[in-house]
């Protein structure tokens, strides 16, 4: 089954306590899309990791994970970008934290367009600069930069996680590309 | 001590359990305005509640809750709004769940423009037209709709939340009478 | 050769005098996606224009119309509704001119996704609940509803002006629809 | 008479020509807000230039200026901050062209809260990030950057255009500031 919203804070809570936590509350996480941006400002490049999902098939995703307790929006996009693409990627959050659009993901399928068979989250999604050096992390096997103007064209899109081949889609019509 | 973010579920968990989840997770919460609009769209009145607050004061507030598991973001808008409002307010959630602002809440004072003492707490905010009837339920003495054009330069400020100023300021900006 | 904006004011000026003023300033224009909203604000169905192009050809339209001098976003959104939908079809903007998207019409094809053939127009987006009863006026044939969450996948979309295409698939991924 | 959208470009045109354009047809702008960002994301200070208005008054404002024929809106952006703030300024336009607000100027007082005694221009405002080395150009006499938390607070709002007053606050209370 896909990990449609993916989530590596689990240590935060034995397993149990999270597993209890989802029952009785909506998640909030973040989902980030980093890029590349040329001089004025177009996005020119999409970066996916590339990743073994819990079923063990290989995956492409952006961004994801959950917003801790007292921890603000900015800080967790800072903290899932750096946890996945390396402590020199130098993520630029906008200046503005409302999301370019919200998922809302569900256990069932069919509520809404974003499922997560282990939750329900609520993800504020972000376009994200970044402008430094960056290296996979963890449980990353690579990070690619592919070309934004063809991306949504390339045989990449079925590679990725259906939720996130949706935020994708969403954040190119945001920029102006799609 | 003001209540900034009004929360009226504490039943649907006993005190404990709903302090105790507090402590762990960021809380989300949607926030919204209720507006009458006139022919062109333009906001034209701004509904306030009036309440008694958790110190004895009398304050104004907009509509504010939580988000409970497994309901949208537009099922927790409608019940919200006709939990204070009545059920024949007929709220009408915007065609995007995209929030005008999205306000963070922290119990420390200087984290951010918003405090609650009780909680983390993520709020999507929302102007919502109400085409309906409104009478005020549950712990809401009054509801009153005052002039969109004139609320921000009169003493109904002074009576409102602190957050919730904040909030109505962001609406009107958003809707252009600010 | 295909209208990609279509302005039916040119009467407003003689033909030439607007081709002139047509080199020398970039036009302002709306695009209206009249919907039918559910109670929860879903949007349910979009309207579409079947109209005949300048080349004889059939196509589906979205509404699209210049500002003219003088005139704000909201009368010019609620005059070209009215204008190809009928004096009764009580189009209501939303509370915020902050449009959904923006689209730059050039005449050079690939200096953007939008090209019109005849001028340079920068148009404000917006998705517009129409709540009357729609009857297609002067050069539209029909107004048909269809039904929003399998549109984007009919053969109703290769009969769009592909401007139009592209601005609809960015309204309801906007709505959360895609 | 206070200049509430300034334009240096009326030598694109000469002075007859584009007063007769002007009763004609809407005029577009960029309003572009100049912003120094910390590491995460947070708005931390406002450029605003000091000028000399048409009636010999030092006034402060934003960058603003005229949308030319066949350009987009990101050269628009580039271009006037460029021209206001020199050849070094690196201007970072943001990755989408939704403006955070839309300002509707007319000549009429009341039509609208922003008065152009010139002209009915509408204006795409934005926030830009600057990260290069500024320096006032032209009709500029001194860039000067302020604090972005208390900018509202201080006196330096009473110098402002009072068009660019407002503005400045919307941008403030996009960015989470205000």
């Amino acid at each position: 089954m896909a990990r449609t919203a993916v989530d590596t804070e689990s240590n935060w809570f034995d397993d149990d306590e999270l597993a209890q936590l989802r029952r009785k509350l909506p998640m909030l996480y973040v989902d980030v899309i980093p890029v590349r941006l040329d001089a004025l400002g177009n996005v020119s490049e999409i970066g996916l990791l590339l990743r073994v999902d819990g079923d063990g098939r290989i995956v492409r995703s952006i961004v994801s994970g959950r917003v801790l307790v007292h921890e603000s929006l900015r800080e967790a996009i800072v903290r899932h970008v750096e946890k996945d693409l390396g402590p020199m990627a130098l993520p630029k959050p906008p200046a503005s934290m409302t999301p370019l659009t919200v998922a809302e993901y569900f256990p069932t399928p069919g509520q809404s367009l974003f499922v997560d068979p282990r939750q329900h989250a609520v993800s504020m999604v972000y376009l994200v600069e970044v402008e430094g050096e960056c290296s996979p992390q963890h449980d990353a096997l690579e990070l690619t930069w592919f070309d934004a103007e063809v991306i949504l064209e390339s045989a990449v899109m079925d590679e990725l996680e259906p939720s996130h081949a949706i935020l994708l889609r969403r954040a190119l019509a945001h920029a102006g590309l799609f």
